[in-house]
């Protein structure tokens, strides 16, 4: 029987300002990247999530990123590894902190926004997330794209990598991810979102822009939750995948 | 035979911003209250002070504040005890995630700034830093004022407390500290800081403003390093507390 | 006739976090506070602000605030004169940029939140913002509470006034607003603000929470807009001046 | 008879950190690039430089940067070009009006550390810049590299450009600085310092790193001063520039 984990950015907010629907959100993935305060989550946001967290059973990640809340963690920032280091250490120590406080724990690492794509060919910061988590806890999952730079350097330091997938991104035939700036790389209706998260799990493949298919290995999907619409195809992804009976729960 | 621990200030600087004499203060103290970044140090520089201090033997201590950068933590800030419980946790983690990737952990804490100062006498906030150390780890020490709301809370909630004294501070007749705004509030003296440390520690009394003796209890003795004459002063109160055969060790 | 300014806050998005409905609020007031980056209101945000302010003939103020994200300006900060009188000129000056970068400038300065509060009785804060605006320029506007000390000194030191009245506070036989703390101290029914504000307005007279009336010199009525309901307040409020025959225009 | 600028780096304190000795080099300088709060310099900072700069009679610039204070502006931010336009007018606003309140204003724009290297090749962010100074002040002068995209954009927009040499670097024979990655990229001797910047203002020549000489223009030549033997070769170039009857003002 097919088992998998499913996904989304949580504890988003930050002081006054809200975003996401945390709350729902909690009701439908088993695994939630928590922000850590440097580009989203201010510590009072951070506690009141990983509370609900602990609550629904949903396991803790760490959503690292750049230090650039005027940015949200998406533009890229040439920080040097050394600096990458200090920073996702401290971000992850801060979550975990929050974390126990709130009754769980930081259970995997994973990149957001323009950290993500970046260490998905960047050598430097690549090695200095995953030193930053081999140094402090080897045990620690990375969460990230398959083939990436960043899975392949984890591997080779014997930390556990978790590879997924994306059911409302395009997929190219070799695999890899439609940029967002071309039409119809963004998917958007609940039903075609839940039917190629049904296909990535239970057949391992997903249909690509050319109609042709192509292999994917997830371990988690990851859904989005920042707008009514995402947490409803959320939900439908999840509404599905257990009709097909597929076991969802965390790996972590 | 007298024991006594000495405490200061470290992790100071910010990023191409230094602050203090590291290296040398951690040849003298026994305990390093290490910035959380929140008011100062970033987290490259608090990697490198906590390698230091573990490369020392020195005990690392969270020396949280208020999330003021601008202010350096020397401005109140309102902050409600939610929010303020939720930053405490968030920096206590921080910093003791850096420290366990550098071989040492947090082993206290202490209030920095004008939080400290705040501390002393507001139940809220006290209670807030309470809380945080109660429910993340309640056996780290709090280290700050004897007498202070801070130090009593503390003790309600089975939290083991420290007292500090201040070598270098005028004391007025009801052993409190002489406001920084008064004419000799502050001493510069090395050879005369140095004695007061010592009848600090070995006689558990400290000279007045009006020139009477009151009593301290000094677990800790805190020292300045933010200039040469602060870093020769602690020198020199570390040389004569061990001529007069005090055993100088961290408490935690 | 009567004649009024309507006043609300703008601009208090920062980067991916969109707060309030700046578009539809620009179509009900005359004068829009907008925020200066230091506890909200990123670049980008105070551009697109301006610009709609520009294109709908609104006067923009500057909503100057405490350097607080994290707490959006709403912490009292216990800044010195002459650190607050820095940063007052520098958003002043930053958000003049911007609007004049727009086709507009900044015809006023409104403190925000907690700055607000303060400067009502606190008179170094109070005398460090008036020192901002007098130095920087003495034509300009200040927007604030009657009897404030703000605007005592603002006075004394020649600087235009306005006093403002709130149409969706409760306010007591002394004239002053009801703690937000007290039942009943923030109204929610359009109406009923809608017809306190042409009491104020066209008879100078607000009803009290002891159901007396009380005076009120508004040339300015302050209104809300970061929820729906306060948008559709703000909307009931234009509509019933203009429908009493009120000159609805700005102060500057 | 040769004229130039000599312009520097200051205002870079930030808040408690002090760098540089901005006194000293308000006496060799006749152009002060003042940093304005995104990667350095506090208001309070910027109020005191402007405040030494205008009874210097020193040109105060609006040195630019990334929002990026951990990293002092010196990592590269892939801003988009809305954003930093935005960012750089609100800059520039913020330090014209501190420099306003003390009785001088911002004559010139310089960009600061990554962005400077920036904007030499990067259309997006160089058109940016320009398009910034060009909409609030199109008669500002931008100072930058010779042969880089921001001048030549900027002289595309008809805004003044003022060339800059670097008497304290390296070049190549193709008149572009040697990588401070390289041994030898940065000179450090007083004598030899100015001997080049005289070169260069006189002769209108430098020596290359192959023994060679190729024509440099500088309208300005770019002094360091964040250590005491910068401050020694600052003061080295201008009292050889005097010796050697050149006309040391400021460009703008």
């Amino acid at each position: 029987m097919a088992t998998v984990d499913l996904n989304a950015d949580l504890g988003e907010s930050y002081g006054r300002w809200q975003l996401g629907d945390d709350e729902a959100l909690l009701r439908v993935v088993t695994s939630a990247n928590v922000a850590c305060g440097f580009h989203a989550g201010d510590p009072a946001t951070l506690v009141r999530t990983c509370a609900l967290a602990a609550e629904q059973g949903v396991s803790v990640g760490a959503q690292v990123g750049y230090h650039d809340l005027a940015g949200f963690g998406r533009r890229f920032v040439d920080v040097s590894p050394d600096d990458l280091y200090a920073d996702v250490v401290y971000q992850i120590g801060a979550l975990d902190a929050v974390a126990r406080s709130q009754g769980t724990r930081v259970r995997y690492v994973k990149p957001h926004g323009a950290l993500y794509n970046t260490v998905v060919h960047h050598q430097g910061q690549a090695a200095a997330v995953v030193r930053a988590v081999s140094e402090l806890d080897p045990t620690l999952p990375l969460l990230g794209l398959p083939g990436s730079v960043l899975l392949d350097l984890a591997e080779d330091a014997g930390i556990p990598t978790v590879r997924e997938a994306f059911a409302d991104r395009a997929y190219t035939d070799d695999g890899t991810l439609a940029p967002r700036s071309e039409p119809g790389a963004v998917l958007h209706d609940a039903d075609e979102i839940a039917d190629r998260a049904r296909r990535m799990v239970v057949e391992g493949v997903v249909e690509t822009t050319s109609g042709d298919t192509v292999a994917v290995d997830a371990d988690s999907v990851c859904l989005h939750g920042d707008s009514p619409d995402a947490v409803a195809a959320a939900t439908a992804v999840r509404a599905v995948l257990a009709d097909a009976g597929v076991t969802i729960r965390p790996f972590a």
